[in-house]
């Protein structure tokens, strides 16, 4: 056999394994879509410098390439493929044209196209190894496949193409792993009734890039230097970039379907961000401790929302897509090949650190790099024209993983020389020579310590390595690829219907994609140019809100986003109109989850907020604890208190458990808080209330045809609600009443009826009690989306 | 008489007030110390100044130089000075020599140094004006002259030299005034006895300085620009700086007693600061309105520490005093000819923003200049090297007001030009030329908006101007004096006994002065270089905490600063081990004023401190409202919670305040709280509880004699105190007892005689409550200082 014949040479050339040694088993790799593009540029590649470095480990290899194309002419174009396979620089050649030959030899096509065809790549596999008297160690199919096929590979692999008991299967997965959370979920789901997590392989190519892959053990091995400054005290930003000068041509088909969040921010950029900021695990090499530490990372995220990102779109784009798509003339795309993302931490190692993610085509240089620069703390005493060329305290202080190209043209990572000397693994990283005329991030190359690999290594000849040993940690699990799409697709969703600004690409683009962080998000610098405008291309006008009547009140409109977003400034000019008028501002609050979305805004974009004078009061309570789950406080407090400086005596929960007991008549909290208002808000009359609208019409916890609260004194009320928790605590409607102002927010298609209905009854608020919100001498106003307003 | 003459030669000349325009009436100038080196310098030019541009003005001048001299001697003198006098180079040399000509006739010396020396300077001024027939507009009285001499000046003045009725009195007061809070209280009082508020003109020449005066105005004129920026969201830092290259040479009498703060800081630069920081007021022009706003902007600020401020004194200056004060050899001062000062602010608008206050004499550079420095918020797509010319975004955005020397060598106004264009009056200012070759702060003079004076003018003759046209708004009043006193005098105390760094002076001082923000103060980035260290000076050893047992139980003790800071650094350690452990940190602190300060330095120094993870509890209550000046919670609030994130539910204050009543026995507070600790506090055992001790050997609200909690139960007990208010909330001693660690913080020379006391007496806790302290099975710590431990 073939196999015979190469193991002979094998022992014949003396350096190879003995039989004894070989042992160790048998390894089949079966590369699906052998003669695809990643295969031919990087794959094959991969699997021969894999079989170079572990040809005297003991085991012994075939390689299979596999395609839908008939034996013969696949045959011709994968070995087309593999006679142009190259040597590496620091390999003796004769030694590796030997080994290319065997490797030749040991390499075998296959159609695998029908479950007949998978069935018979098995037997046949099995049928050498017993001839050979070779053990089967495991099999490896590395899927280079379009993401519709992998279902079906998925199956006939399971059911036909088991290695027996004993060996293991790992199968290499490569992206796109879904276009949202829900085909991601799907796929995932898909794949887990064929495989076992701990079978999947799933490749991101910037896991095996030597700069990327040092992140977690540099900062493992430089602990003692980093532990003190790698914190919101000392990092004054992260940059996480990758820009292309590349433009999508030739690959429309695939780019118009997912643009630049989905190709590079949501895998690549995400993952090289997430090993820069998760909390360090003890043992970096353990595949699970670094998954958890990533999954906590992930959590302590603020969600991201339309005004967290800058989208921009090559101008020739378009006719590149209407030329390779065959769409008409006036076919305008919205898919964004450039984007600048802001994303931020909750958790206390990052709270207030930016964040910056941004990756484009067409840009002006091919570079990637993630950076982190610290903060200046320092005040240099001395003129900077009188000092020595020492490595002051007062220069840019800053660390870089140089994932490749750019002026350094070479993966690296360098450290502010008035940082700390870097620890770095002597057998994978030198310090690199001194380059005097460049200039990287603004400063002399001299000002830092630079280190480069020492064996300059490609990212897929890394990750075949990585997959022959195991070695999960270098791949993304389901659990991460779900939290990542889980942290992404609200922003796909939200900006789907965004024009991107258009750039002519190239240096041309100058400061066209410059962009800064403004009020929470992220926004151009530059004003759009007119010229650049889509031609005939009106922007959508829905994106703004409408003003209009309803019930006889001023009514405001727009998508849920603006809407919030409009609101939320009303209320800082109440709040900032209440505090110079009287010196503070009452407000009180609803629960509920539409809310939610609103103190979030008020939080996160609100810096000018009166918060030190605000008093914060609740319309109503669930009797719970409140800190329980369903508690109105909790959700308060999670969204909004506990990110705001709310002074502490200006909080106001209701008093529902008094006495270590809920809400029991006797222990007197309503009439507690109604006096608790009495003495604190003048006439009883909040500054501004913020209300909701149930489907039954029920506002605060006021509900269709309730005994207290609906008329009577302005008092504070006990409620019962037909829905669980069925105890509730409530301003009444004539203590609503007496407000200043009250706003009511309506959120989402399930208020369209309650909503229609209501622009038609009258006053009646024992049917509809928010139909009885009228404030005997404030304003009301109704912030309504168009989901509510129009069905 | 003279005055006729020279108004019958100003009537020839003709191109001066007829005798309707002179009756605006007569102003008499008295200069006192005429012939000193301010006098020389600046006093008598600026005088000369005043005439020539008030000549025409409707009022007459007579100018009386006075000193202790003899008339003949002092007037010599002076008239050397008086034909020196030089013209401006704006003014025709034809008129200026007219009016230096009657300037001299109008200036006459005085020998001022008995009562009737005044009383017949003040004869002389009615005659003349009788003789000439002029009304009395007005005297100034100028004090060129040492402090000691104020009072008795002053008194002559007031009793023996007031002009009549209907005719204003000016004193013109130059520093210092005062050495420390208490001597300046001292001197303002004494004064007060001669002067009326409105008498008084404190000079500060820096806010003759026109890039200095000009910052109140450039904030009014340019507020469309700076509302939005001006704020801890966008400024970086703000820095005022003054440096010399001159050292104390020659004036170290003077140097000795007062050291860089007290020269500079505590005046010139903390003035200049002010202008920045304060609140605009609606009129820049109102003295009352920028007084008002400026002493607010003193009430935000953090009270400054040791921690906050590097000190230095160059090398040379011990020999110098050695030298002019006849000091022995071995004299060491510990004056600070350098210092740098970070200053923090408390107000929604600055919080977090640093201002570093620097000066020093015999650095390397003469230049003063105040600072602001904005945050870099952008990110810029296009690499640095293939950007055009223009004004990125991600260059430097800041704005300096230039005070003058220095590399610009003039007063200025620069802008970045990324930031805007500013508004500036046209009158005063304009753009400066360009000069292609100058970089300031590290940036070409190109990437500015620069602005210079029309017309640069002398602070002294601004101010002498300013003085004639009764400008309060340019002076120091009283109350402005004493905020500012009262600010620095706490550091002048805390570092009183520190060894400054020395430095060699010049150029050569390098990065030496350098300096860092550290957790909360600053420090030198430059580790004490050996050689420069004071000859055979042994740094006193008093800074560090010395340990030792108390009552058979660990005792720390050290200065209180140390102690403090000692005390701080042990409870964060406590608590990150408490929250590895259980996840969580039940902490139950004390009321009173010594914890203040350790509630100051966790919430300012300590950024480790699990705050998010730490429930707070009371170890007593006084039974007043929380929101009482009374109430131990609130001090707990004002120093410490309000500034760090202690979740709401984690907030645990006694419970005093139940159904709107004070420590009701049937509201069952004491009874809640115990509830409370046993639900969440495992084992009701606190992990950390800080205690005080009261001159009586209280402890917690545990009186001697108490009939409820020093035995029985661990629970919360309601007590009796001996002082106002009488009802109080306390832990008991059993419960205290409960916990893992109990630190016990003693204070004062107040604490010295229970603190004998106690190292001497067994367990009573009858008479001594806090001799009842002994935890089961915790720890107990002693923090005792110096002063309570030796007295």
């Amino acid at each position: 056999t073939m196999l015979g014949r190469v193991l002979c040479t094998v022992l014949f050339v003396g350096a190879f394994p003995s039989p004894a040694e070989a042992s160790q088993g048998h390894i089949s790799v079966v590369l699906l879509g052998a003669t695809g593009d990643l295969a031919k540029k990087y794959l094959w590649q991969g699997l021969f410098q894999l079989y170079m470095d572990q040809v005297s480990s003991g085991h012994s290899f075939t390689f299979h390439g596999a395609a839908l194309a008939a034996l013969e002419p696949g045959q011709r174009l994968m070995f087309d493929v593999l006679k142009k396979l190259s040597c590496p620089p620091d390999e003796a050649p004769d030694r590796c044209a030997v080994l290319k030959d065997q490797f030749l030899k040991l390499s075998q096509y296959h159609q695998l196209k029908t479950a007949e065809n998978y069935t018979a790549l098995s037997r046949e596999i099995e049928t050498l190894l017993r001839q050979e008297g070779l053990k089967e160690a495991g099999r490896i199919f590395y899927f280079s496949v379009p993401p519709f096929a992998y279902t079906e590979i998925a199956r006939h692999i399971n059911s036909s193409c088991r290695p027996p008991a004993g060996a293991w299967l790992r199968v290499v997965l490569e992206k796109p792993f879904g276009h949202d959370l829900q085909s991601a979920q799907q796929l995932a789901a898909e794949l887990a009734g064929f495989f076992r997590e701990e079978e999947m392989y799933r490749v991101d190519h910037y896991l095996g890039k030597q700069a990327v892959a040092h992140i977690l053990p540099f900062r493992d091995q430089n602990r003692q230097f980093l532990d003190p400054i790698w914190n919101q005290h000392h990092v004054e930003r992260v940059e996480v970039v990758l820009k292309e000068t590349v433009d999508a041509k030739g690959r429309t088909s695939f780019y118009e379907q997912y643009g630049v969040i989905r190709d590079v921010l949501q895998n690549h950029l995400t993952e090289a961000l997430m090993f820069l900021i998760m909390e360090l695990p003890a043992n970096v090499s353990s595949a699970h401790e670094v998954v958890q530490h990533k999954l906590q990372a992930f959590q302590s995220l603020w969600g991201l929302e339309r005004s967290s990102a800058v989208l921009g779109q090559y101008q020739a784009y378009d006719s590149q897509v209407q030329e390779e798509l065959q769409e008409a003339q006036g076919y305008v795309s919205t898919t964004p090949t450039f984007a600048g993302v802001l994303i931020r931490s909750d958790s206390l190692r990052w709270e207030g650190v930016p964040f910056l993610l941004t990756s484009g085509k067409a840009l002006d240089e091919r570079v990637g790099y993630a950076r982190v620069l610290f903060k200046n703390r320092a005040y240099c005493t001395q003129s900077s024209t009188l000092r020595d060329a020492g490595h002051s305290q007062c220069k840019p202080k800053q660390i870089i993983f140089h994932f490749g190209h750019g002026a350094l043209n070479t993966p690296a990572v360098l450290v502010s020389r008035n940082l700390f000397q870097p620890v770095m693994p002597k057998d994978g990283w030198k310090e690199a020579e001194a380059r005097p005329d460049l200039h990287v991030f603004g400063q002399p190359l001299s000002d830092f310590y630079m280190y480069i690999p020492v064996k300059e290594r490609d990212a897929y000849s890394v990750l075949i390595s990585h997959i022959y040993h195991g070695r999960k940690d270098f791949f993304i699990t389901t659990e991460n690829l779900l939290a990542s799409w889980a942290f992404w697709t609200p922003l796909l969703d939200s900006t789907s219907r965004q024009p991107p600004r258009l750039y002519p690409g190239g240096v041309e683009n100058q400061h066209l994609l410059d962009f800064e962080m403004v009020s929470g998000g992220v926004a151009f610098t530059l004003a759009e140019p007119a010229e650049l405008l889509h031609p005939g291309g009106q922007m959508p006008s829905d994106f703004r809100a409408i003003q209009s009547k309803f019930r006889q009140s001023p009514l405001v409109s727009a998508w849920a986003e603006d809407l919030i977003s409009q609101l939320a400034s009303d209320m800082e000019e109440a709040a900032v109109r209440s505090v110079a008028r009287s010196g503070q501002f009452h407000l009180a609050l609803s629960g509920g989850s539409s809310p939610m979305v609103l103190f979030q805004r008020l939080a996160r974009h609100h810096y000018g907020f009166p918060w030190k004078h605000t008093h914060v009061w609740l319309v109503d309570e669930r009797c719970v604890p409140l800190t329980d789950g369903e508690s109105n406080f909790l959700g308060l407090h999670r969204h909004l208190l506990q990110r705001v400086r709310v002074p502490y005596f200006n909080i106001h929960p209701m008093p529902v458990h008094l006495n270590r007991r809920l809400c029991v008549e006797e222990d007197g909290g309503a009439e507690l808080y109604a006096k608790d208002i009495a003495a604190l808000v003048a006439n009883a009359s909040f500054d501004l209330v913020l209300l909701g609208v149930g489907a039954d019409g029920h506002t605060a916890s006021l509900f269709p045809r309730s005994e207290n609260g609906l008329e009577g004194a302005p008092t504070v009320v006990l409620t019962e609600s037909p829905v669980k928790p069925h105890q509730r605590m409530s301003l009444s409607l004539p203590l609503i009443n007496r407000a200043r102002q009250v706003f009511v927010l309506v959120l989402g298609k399930g208020k369209h009826d309650i909503t229609t209905l209501l622009s038609r009854v009258g006053h009646e608020p024992r049917k509809w009690p928010i139909s009885g919100v009228s404030p005997s001498s404030g304003q009301l106003v109704w912030y309504v989306d168009y989901e509510a307003l129009l069905g």
